[in-house]
């Protein structure tokens, strides 16, 4: 096994590529270093961040871009530094960051908190020290350091592995650092590909009431198969947030609308609740009314993806507890189309990229 | 001993009476019960939520309204289901709770956390079931639940006592709650009555380093003697957002402007800080980014007072630290002038309104 000098992805030169129009072309990867491991794509998922980058919604990209942070694959080269810890056709994850200063004396990293250091680097449009920017996996290939590639256990399928590196773990970490287990009655705001994580873990974490949020009825069937007790619809139903009041003790909201009811949800929320954000606007979030915080003592928070350690966590209680993301596994040729339709909410309720070739030489 | 039928206080009668227009008349207090006592008042600290509520700032207020709700006398009367708790002559502080449900299936009074009790009954402007309205401690009596008077340990001065037992407990609850400690640095936004308490608590606590937050240099001094390690002018600082930036586990934010920088506060947090407000606006916060909230693992909270298990958990804290408020004791009679003192902000830093003939009576 080994790997090309060069890779290909899907590259984004401008805006307008989320609409459709990345091109599949080579491109050089970051400079090989003694810590990096190169891993053949087998899948990757597709996240909402991948059409906001491609879009500059977050502050201008760097063009051309190649997205994509729900990779999985086989580990083709290890770097020196990383023989230890994995072998030639290893089955490796690669989420949202592809690294971060890994320092003794960084107070988040020496803390288990990589994805809060501030030398975050993202594994698409993030620069390198070396002036180079990190390439996603719509791609052949990506090139990672070997901190942030995570094994995946054996009783999981790829496709359903691949979307847990972003998707996953971003509802993993607040439901986790949050107490959501026996005894917790939690809501999920938003029944898409994280909301639909978010409910799936909720209930398999023990909680005694899992409830689903979302504008319309439409989704109430898919998420009451995931493990929905009720659902809320707030176009629909009327004073849900009267009727509901009090009645939640930690919220995760996905969605990623500055305009969402944020006060409104906050009265969902029973004293010392939290409700946790984790879908990104690209505005600022509505007015918090300080009354509504303090009194019923309630937080708002937000959580970014999760520590390598904490993907591992998840992995391996999705194992345990056979849990089965809804997936749609598409040809890695379909990716223009299929950030289109992502876009549109055609999504039940994560799409998946294959690389063909990579699949008929491991699988 | 025994109280009259009627008591007497400074009485508000519209929103000019913040400006100094109360006046000193009697009232009827409410019906008493068999769960109340009445308290001969010695001393009732200034809060700013008596000027928010003497002015219709927090919504309009049910005029005539007697404000106060740091409250310190003698019980002088106790209800027969009270026999047991208290004795005539018990010295016992009051705060701003008056009355919560108290039914044993409440989440929140069940649970110690009756200051978030949805049926919570302020000490002065809140309605009770017979219809009567509750009347605060600037007056020589006041009638309150007994589940709501706290006794003061013997090593605490009665006029140290009485701003704990709003302005001491709504820092003290957030500190505990939120982890204050060896290990923890810990942010004071504001040094006024709240703010005050605020750095010798967390110095107390152990926190590994306490910062003072202020507009000016002016509290400086006073701060660094009331244990501040640290102090930041927000508004002669250059920079001081990214000087200090991730250098705090925990902020609590004692002012109540809603024009402060919250999204600048928010950049001295670490990953998974928690900024508390306590001090409440008259209007809504500023928007809140949330890609602040997110990039770090942030929260956003609030906290109300505290329940009587915490106030009597802070008085024995103070006794056992000796701890001195600084607080400086007025006349009751000069209530007008101190409250309008106060707005001007030249409390240093807790006036209290002390009742000479209480005080000749039992001290």
């Amino acid at each position: 096994m080994s790997s090309p000098s060069t890779f290909n992805g899907w590259l984004g030169h401008d805006p307008s590529s989320a609409k459709g129009s990345m091109r599949w072309q080579s491109f050089t990867p970051k400079t090989f270093t003694e810590n990096d491991i190169d891993i053949k794509i087998s899948h990757c998922g597709i996240c909402g961040s991948d059409i906001h980058t491609l879009r500059s919604g977050w502050g201008p990209t760097h063009y051309p871009v190649c997205v994509g942070h729900e990779i999985v694959g086989h580990v083709v080269r290890i770097g020196d530094a990383m023989k230890d810890k994995f072998q030639l056709g290893d089955r490796v994850g690669v989420g949202a960051q592809a690294l971060s200063c890994l320092k003794p004396d960084c107070e988040e990293c020496s803390t288990g908190n990589e994805s809060y250091c501030s030398r975050m680097t993202g594994t698409y449009n993030g620069k390198y020290a070396d002036g180079s920017w990190s390439k996603g996996g719509y791609a052949d290939y990506v090139r990672v350091h070997g901190h942030f590639a995570i094994k995946i256990p054996k009783a999981l399928k790829s496709e359903d592995a691949a979307p847990m590196m972003c998707g996953g773990i971003t509802v993993w970490s607040p439901l986790k650092n949050n107490g959501c287990g026996p005894g917790k009655r939690v809501g999920i705001v938003g029944v898409g590909g994280l909301g639909h994580f978010g409910v799936m873990f909720a209930k398999a974490l023990g909680a005694d009431k899992v409830v689903a949020i979302s504008r319309s009825r439409g989704k109430e069937a898919d998420a009451r198969k995931m493990g929905a007790d009720d659902f809320i619809a707030t176009a629909e139903d009327e004073k849900w947030e009267r009727k509901h009041s009090r009645s939640l003790d930690l919220i995760v909201s996905t969605v990623s609308s500055p305009d969402m009811p944020l006060n409104s949800y906050l009265r969902l929320l029973r004293a010392k609740g939290t409700f946790i954000q984790v879908g990104a606007p690209e505005d600022t979030l509505p007015g918090l009314s300080a009354f509504s915080l303090i009194a019923k003592g309630c937080k708002v928070g937000g959580s970014s993806i999760g520590s390598p350690h904490e993907i591992e966590e998840m992995l391996q209680f999705v194992a345990e507890k056979d849990i089965k993301p809804w997936v749609e596994v598409r040809s890695m040729k379909t990716a223009n189309q299929s950030i289109v339709d992502m876009e549109d909410g055609k999504a039940r309720y994560r799409y998946v990229l294959a690389n063909e070739s990579a699949n008929q030489a491991k699988l």
